[in-house]
């Protein structure tokens, strides 16, 4: 042992320094993560395709039990369709729930929730409640979801099992 | 190039240091803001109106699509009001969702949707949806709101402009 | 003033360092709540009876105002009763919002709110809404609830003075 090193300050700074970069870029990271997820309702819910088309890698794909939409094109498209613009013309929210998150370098898995809301005259009708699960991957633009899972809570194991494998991450 | 440059690490890990402490303050500003959204709900489902009302500057406004009150003495006027000392009889939360946020120095702007829930005997009834921007500032005392704006989620074009303006930022 | 000192960044790099340290070290402490709060859903709506009881600390209680569960082997033991298996049957979420939170070194607390959504046929019932308070413990395996309290918004104060504690903190 180099008491002599001891006293030099630099080399220790320098590792804490370093250590301290990536804890704060994975604190980045769960933000950034977290702002893609709370721009999905924005945008769909403001009928912004393509901007919410683009939260997708461009060949992303979003599996949902009613259907399964594979690039940003699809994605597009089954927001011009009928089921949405329908939701759209009575006044529709997409409120995406606080949500476990994991990230493991350049991917990472959030699981949580998602309510589908839409306006019924007087009140408001929570018309699917579903479970959501996020792959996300880091590209050069930012976070982009490459694949997500979305699937109704209906009392069937498809939405159990979403969340159960949210436990092992 | 001077070697002898590089092998003094201090400017080196000063300017990282100093990078560092500006990603941090980021950070802890946008969890000040979360902070500050999720007082809402608490203050006014409790009733606290000069809690509620001191989430604002002194003259900032809360314009709603039912009405507008400028300045915090109309904002807890307007708690103390019937609308919302019926729905507190009744038993009412306000919950802010996870919102998209971004912090420019001294100012910020988040959007995201809160529900009114009322209860109504055995079940809850969503009584609104809305779009929530908030036009936030940094103040001696901490970020407050100097403009939030909500408007009804009914299928008219107000809410879904919120919700688009969003999306530039 | 010794201009010497000046010179030498090392001492005050050192203390700047340890300062941004512990800033990251809170907004971690955040996170992981967060991430605690967000896996109480995932956990209990897969009925994974032993992940949500290791939620608590092994003597933790949870107290709701339809009853009260003190250990992980009773809030277990809730869990497999009829009414969490008659919801999770129909198909259920308990969806945790946005919090208000504050660290105070190894504990924390935590005020919002949690809906119990659950599947009725064509539509979805809000079935509870909840106050939810989080009191927390660090331990060794991380953040865990050593007291949580629930208290259904129905107008009565219970709900009411849980939100009210929450903007003491």
């Amino acid at each position: 042992m180099d008491l002599g090193e001891e006293r030099r300050p630099a080399p220790n700074l320098a590792a804490r320094l370093e250590q301290l970069e990536r804890r704060v870029q994975e604190l980045e990271d769960e933000r950034a993560i977290y702002e893609l997820m709370a721009s999905y309702g924005p945008a769909v819910d403001s009928d912004s395709r393509a901007e919410a088309a683009q939260l997708w890698v461009s060949d992303g794909v979003y599996d949902v039990d009613v259907g399964e939409w594979r690039g940003q094109a699809e994605i597009a498209a089954m927001l011009g369709g009928d089921y949405h613009q329908s939701s759209l013309a009575a006044g529709c929210s997409h409120q995406v729930s606080v949500s476990k998150l994991t990230v493991d370098g350049d991917t990472a898995v959030a699981t949580g929730y998602m309510q589908l809301i839409v306006c019924s005259g007087e009140t408001f009708e929570l018309r699917r409640q579903t479970v959501q699960r996020w792959e996300l991957v880091r590209t050069a633009a930012g976070w982009r979801i490459a694949h997500r899972t979305g699937r109704l809570i209906d009392g069937g194991p498809a939405a159990r099992r979403l969340l159960a494998r949210a436990l092992d991450a």
